[in-house]
């Protein structure tokens, strides 16, 4: 069995541990963003851990459930990790809808954050 | 009207630049990636200018269309750019197809290489 590349371990865990927190407690996400963290939520643009927090606290439903469907993650020249995730997801009793996400995860005394982070619906495509 | 931020104009030059590439003739995209380039397209790695140019040119059709619906550009805090596109392309006369794409860009010498690509068609999520 051939092990997979240390930033290949270090984006899948990320990628698990984002989507759990999100799906149990959103609120907990402020632990892996930083000030200069950006997030583009379905376009709309926040800067710093308290904006980012504070846009996905106030997105209007109690309950979701992520599944990943495909995950791809690459090293950087700066040291740093990108992810991109494609699945689906499931909010209240509405139909599953398909997302896309990319990560940048960058390694601040000896833990991964995410320095950037942008979401879309799949529903684009066929507006 | 207000002027886009540089890192959104540059990163949205870039996409069009790409595509217009990928559409015309794809075997000029090696002016865009560095020996240090990734390129991950549906899942199969490649590592450097040349791998990864040789992986395009072996894409097995001869006509290709890129439109893109909804494209997001950050900067980040090691002053790279990261761009996600979704988009769907037309490969000769199949039927059309989504695909999504993140892209993270360098300042080289002045001049802006992609350091990481990463490609999949949005057929996953129906499989």
């Amino acid at each position: 069995m051939v092990d997979q590349p240390l930033w290949e371990q270090i984006g899948s865990s990320f990628v698990q541990h984002y989507y759990q927190l999100f799906d149990s407690d959103r609120s907990q996400l402020g632990t892996i963003y930083i000030d200069e963290s950006c997030l583009t939520w379905e376009g709309q643009q926040f800067q710093g851990k308290k904006a980012i927090v504070g846009k996905l606290i106030s997105l209007p439903f109690p309950k979701i459930v992520h599944s990943i469907t495909v995950q791809d993650h690459q090293p950087t020249p700066d040291c740093n990790i990108l992810s991109m995730v494609v699945g689906q997801l499931k909010v209240d009793d509405d139909p599953v809808m398909g997302f896309h996400q990319s990560f940048l995860l960058k390694n601040i005394n000896d833990a991964w954050v995410c320095t950037n982070d942008m979401f879309r619906l799949a529903i684009h495509n066929f507006g």
